[in-house]
């Protein structure tokens, strides 16, 4: 029964359907489908014991009104691990300014703090196509009229973007993961990031740099935060997530002064502040820099393996590229895979179809596979089903 | 620089002074200063060893994908914990309906999806005066038009607030916290409790309860969820916060079944899920009978004793009621309290001034004095520093 209409909001909220991402998983949550659908990180790295010890800590440090882990905390996050961030780390760059950062429930907070402080309902949003899913939902909840422009090997393709400018297009912000893309594993080369921070001045829009791959990457090299180009002009947001483990939901996010103190505003009325304890924990471990190396080194070894596994298990069944760092392989078949999906789960194997990722453009011919959570027989058997589906 | 005007949510924020608690807790954090003004439950009550043994138990708890502690989980939240909420505990009403769960990063951001999705720029709320000022900013910062309707020792004056219906005003939502009410204590009596369902019917609004005190009754009495006289009208909000630790940050809510699904989606854009770590180590301990009814029986009698204390020992030097339950004392001096207050620091005390929970009455004489966090003796010598500014 319901009787009290539900309000503009609401009504935004209910037409988006919920993530692909999320009802695929439901239907290759069966034991025979090998599912290259999610967007998991792999169980089996996650630093168990580590986090046992940061928890047993967390649980002892002291504070001044009962143990720090257990007590109400500052919105913004717990000081040291604020510092932490301001100062930067082998997993991010500090842009050293401990009043600009802001400790969030994973990067989806921070994502949707913007969007609720940045944005009213018809403001223009430049997005990736394609677009992640998470920040596609946060961006249409919050009524924004979004633009794609494409991603190519070198990530967004700015010199598209400066056309769409001069055409008239005017966003309020331009939306990027700029290393190893989700989907595409793409990472934005240092001359689009330059020339990306010169128009954000130009055009007067604000960027937001989400970087939760960029310690994912197999040689360990990363490119500088955007946020250095165009101080003024960047949110730059990082996360424990495919680092530690995601369900601690621990992530973080540098803003310009200007905007800061309204994010903060937004985040206490959100949640007051994000878990004293899973920030203990996470930022124990993660200030260990003994930990954190050796941490990496099988991390970015173990999903390096991965994605050449599957990469050569294709053999050529779709157009694609080894990726340099992250979790996915962005693919091209030579069939509509949207339509082919119930035949791959059919056959034991899932993927989410490149529709599901698009802005504007037709994706219906590419396909997002994860190499993350799956062990390496697997992911090679899955890849024999694969090519039998789009043979 | 800004150069890119912040937007109207942004503005909205903008006008929201951060909670008045917050600042004053920056001038009471002195070491000379015994504050009373914090909402802090009292450290020295929390089970660290009993989280220690469920954080160790969440840790070692696996999953398809790795250990589910540390893996992406429901954005509803663990299925075994939306069973313990729908089912009822010692410390909570269970509603029956595992579907109408969902688990929240603390109350607060219950009621942060509850205006998300009921609430247009311009709705009116009927709101408890004096009001919690967590649910004021949330309010305010959806664009709610706040009605104040008196809270009076029985809770909230339900035929007040009839007089406004019958008077024209017509709210999308009613807001209160039944038992122990923040900031006078205050219980919501049986009799207004049917007649409060009765006007969601015949008016057409939802009633938020908000319950996070509910367990902290001195005698273990509680009155039935709101949420059993009006299933379709009530969104019954529960919180681990004053019952094991804040800084776990877990809530709850159970909604009716047409607004449950747009909760859904504003919680997976808002944070994605509750972090599954401390979800496992809540319900651990919450479903843990021996353990919680034994701790509640130490932290009932704890705040009990407290509360007794603080009344005593201010002998008359406010109109005041001993409280039934919750953390705090709502007094009625015979000068203005925010007039007072710097005195009072200067003299080693800190309170909240009644004007800060004001929604359109005078509250200029009253002030909200926590007994939750000080030990005994520090109550006693903060009561005799107020009758001395007071006297």
């Amino acid at each position: 029964m319901t009787t009290v209409a539900l309000p503009r909001l609401a009504e935004r909220s209910l037409l988006l359907v919920s993530s692909t991402v999320r009802d695929l998983l439901h239907l290759a949550e069966r034991a025979d489908v090998l599912s290259l659908a999610g967007g998991l990180p792999d169980g089996s790295t996650f630093a168990v014991e580590r986090i046992a010890v940061a928890a047993e800590r967390a649980l002892a440090t002291p504070g001044r009104y009962g143990p720090t882990a257990l007590q109400y905390g500052p919105t913004e996050g717990l000081a040291a691990f604020r510092e932490w961030i301001a100062l930067g780390s082998d997993v991010h760059d500090g842009l050293g300014a401990f009043d600009s950062t802001i400790v969030t429930t994973g990067s989806q907070q921070a994502l949707h703090l913007l969007a609720r402080v940045l944005l009213d309902p018809g403001d223009v949003v430049v997005a990736e196509d394609p677009l992640y899913l998470g920040a596609r939902q946060v961006l249409v909840a919050a009524g924004a009229r979004l633009v794609g422009v494409d991603v190519d090997r070198d990530g967004l393709d700015v010199d598209a973007l400066e056309d769409r400018l001069v055409q008239g297009v005017r966003p309020r912000l331009v939306y990027t993961v700029p290393h190893f893309q989700n989907p595409t594993g793409a990472v934005l080369s240092h001359a689009r990031r330059e020339r990306l921070a010169e128009l954000a001045h130009s055009y007067g829009f604000v960027i937001i740099e989400d970087d939760p791959y960029v310690a994912l990457s197999f040689t360990g090299e990363r490119l500088g935060s955007l946020a250095r180009l165009a101080p003024d002009r960047v949110v730059s947001l990082g996360s424990a997530s495919k680092i530690l483990a995601p369900g601690l939901r621990i992530g973080w996010l540098q803003a310009p002064d200007w905007i800061h103190r309204s994010l903060v505003l937004a985040k206490q009325s959100s949640d007051l502040h994000s878990p004293c304890f899973t920030q203990l924990v996470a930022f124990d471990a993660l200030s260990d820099r003994g930990f954190l190396v050796e941490h990496l080194r099988a991390l970015r070894s173990a999903y390096a393996t991965k994605a050449a596994a599957l990469h050569d298990a294709l053999d050529g069944a779709f157009d694609t590229a080894m990726p340099s760092g992250g979790m996915f392989l962005w693919g091209h078949a030579s069939r509509d895979t949207q339509a082919a999906l119930a035949t791959a789960i059919g056959a034991g194997v899932a993927y989410v179809p490149g529709a599901a990722f698009s802005v504007e453009r037709d994706r219906s011919h590419d396909l997002r596979l994860s190499y993350a959570s799956l062990a390496l027989p697997e992911l090679r058997d899955a890849a024999a089903r694969l090519r039998e589906v789009f043979s």
